[in-house]
């Protein structure tokens, strides 16, 4: 079960004036379960996207990067779950194409105005037909109160749906920001299978836009991982619909400040909310870096820990093995390391320094940090003052059981 | 169970002549089980290392590289199993000093002259006073034809003890290769917690035996990876015991290829069997990649394939998720990487390429070869001649169960 998570409370995801959302049971892959939305934008809305680095990057991925970069206004968001139209080749990017010419079609706009998202499994063709045949479905519903039935349609393997609201004042006016994000197996520091769709009703120009998108990203999405690996279709999508009567046009504007803080506090939650619902978490792990000579090596030595198996099974069995720990940050990659300069603390309990355990070093204490739910592993490398935190989950038998029976 | 491994048949394990090994139950960690074994070598021998690139190294692994820079000759090795005497700081070299000279007192020799290993959980002390105890039993019991025990005794959570013998003719004269090797979880190329040790009745000059224990370890221990993880202890020695009446000096040496071969056969038998026998492995795995620009791009995809959980759970499932291994693929980091160009086999069935399935994919084709208990993984890059070999295993649900229960 998510480790201290739970869908947002009924009424809490607020709705962003203008931004009106619907949604299907197309039955893409598995029938009986809502699997399609369609986000509608006002006119004036700006979209800013970053997307996934993997070089398979999946048919919708490749289509909303073409589009983003035309400049061309974006009208509506599509997204089906169920499969990611993903290792599809030629007939994958038409097919993408036909989804956004369906419901540029229904929407009467045209087919570049649409940005296509699919998410599941890999190397299936999509089913372009019931997704056509669903899209009306979609449009009928279409209201602005829908966010948190949204965040239900795009889980996969997500228990629960991931969404969460927060307003601020500027010049007088309320902005509210509404974000919503699915992630759960694949997830991992420049994303994984997540789709994160964050929206406000301040007015941003676009270039603004992506660049607070870019630093938002960093410090959010791009800093939690599951298992490593990094998906075909993750996207990171921030819109500015414009509708509140605020426009923040710079960072030197006197709402940017207040703007960017909502927005990057929904960015956390979400990326939070990834690992708390890792396939298979018992645990979230939030594991801090400091004392680098830069981020790149705090973020080495984060990963190493946030990665290695041995680490995670331990977590999952609450096993203080600080042995794992010492050896992943031994294993991490920086040739010149004191290893007698390292300190590490599980939760406040500094348990290793000088090369081996702290004199005062009591199993018991660590033993208690490790039966939490949430747990901080902390690292001082004694050679700097660069810092960076991940977010991790453990693995546990049911990673491996979500994992090997996917598909079938 | 290990994949098509099992313990070497009773006397398949060739003495070298003047070499004598002994064992002993000392109680280091668990009581009832041989853990201590003692490796004498006769007068003129050889001996050269590779230990592991990990910066927590343990202190036996310093004390091995300071005594063999020192350029001393070697007359015994002792292991002991239970407790790795890593992350102990000054004390667990003082420690691992203390076993030296307790052997060197037995043996009537300096303890510069010992080289220790030490296996088994980390940051804990080194119960030297038990070892100190049992080390006149591992002298009693010395004897040329105890391979196998100490192929036993040097086993943490193997499952197999793991060794092989060969000979070759040189000069008209049989040269006898033994090999041992102990490993299972922590298993990584650049090695981990794997203590490997080949012996040869030949003489080779030590400088010529580094070179060729370099070259060796590079195309066998440093190919095989169980879970991503580089350990604090791994050592891995050849030692040329001179008794054959057979020298080999130079790489032009008429014998040298015949020795290089059968030292090579050895150890990648070896490696193989870490993989074999990797913790909870249900598939021994072969991935190869060819095609790429150079040696070092190949080695990334290939890690980035052998390190995926997702691809390692849905190995344990027998399914063919072409997806991961193509995200996988997409993954390593190759930045210029034209995935239309690649191609992917699943055992001898071409799967995937421009970009997608091959048009004659059958699913059932590829769950055939997924079922087997071994698979090879095959990707071709398409843009040069490089090709490198990895071996792996899959991950089940006992990797989880074993590395979260190792420590109760």
């Amino acid at each position: 079960m998510p480790v201290n998570l739970s869908a947002p409370a009924s009424g809490s995801l607020l709705p962003i004036r203008g931004i009106q959302l619907g949604v299907a049971e197309a039955h893409v892959r598995k029938a009986n379960r809502k699997d399609l939305m369609v986000m509608v934008l006002p006119e004036g809305a700006t979209v800013a996207g970053v997307f996934t680095q993997n070089r398979f990057c999946a048919a919708p991925v490749t289509l909303c990067r073409e589009f983003l970069a035309a400049g061309t206004p974006i009208r509506a968001l599509v997204v089906n779950t169920g499969n990611a139209n993903a290792g599809t080749g030629e007939d994958g990017l038409m097919r993408a194409r036909r989804v956004c010419e369906a419901l540029a079609f229904e929407l009467q706009c045209e087919p570049e105005e649409i940005l296509p998202f699919s998410t599941g499994v890999i190397m299936e063709a999509l089913p372009v037909d019931r997704i056509f045949l669903n899209l009306p479905t979609c449009i009928e519903t279409l209201a602005e109160d829908a966010w948190a039935l949204a965040a239900e349609t795009i889980m996969t393997t997500d228990i629960v749906p991931k969404g969460l609201s927060r307003q601020v004042t500027i010049d007088g006016k309320t902005v509210t920001v509404t974000g919503i994000a699915k992630g759960s197996g694949m997830i991992h520091p420049n994303m994984a299978t997540m789709l994160g769709y964050i929206a406000t009703d301040a007015a941003v120009p676009q270039p603004l836009l992506q660049r607070m998108l870019g630093e938002i990203a960093n410090v959010s999405f791009n800093r939690v991982t599951v298992d490593g690996d990094t998906s075909t279709n993750d996207s990171f999508i921030l819109i500015a619909a414009g509708t509140a009567g605020v426009t923040v046009d710079s960072e030197t504007a006197p709402g940017y400040a207040a703007l960017y803080g909502a927005l990057r506090e929904v960015a956390v939650f979400l990326a939070q909310a990834l690992a708390r619902d890792g396939e298979g978490a018992t645990k979230f792990v939030t594991i801090e870096v400091e004392g680098g000579r830069d981020a790149a090596e705090c973020l080495k030595v984060g990963k190493a820990i946030a990665h290695s198996p041995l680490i995670k099974t331990a977590l999952f069995a609450s096993d203080p093995n600080l042995g794992r720990l010492l050896a992943a940050i031994g294993n991490a990659g920086i040739a010149d390391l004191d290893v007698n300069g390292v300190r590490l603390w599980l939760g406040p309990v500094l348990v290793a320094e000088n090369g081996g355990r702290h004199p005062d070093y009591a199993e018991a204490d660590a033993a208690a940090v490790m039966k939490k739910a949430e747990i901080t592993i902390r690292v001082d490398l004694g050679r700097g003052s660069a810092h960076e935190t991940l977010w991790t989950c453990d693995f546990s038998y049911d990673y491996v059981k979500i994992n090997a029976e996917y598909r079938s």
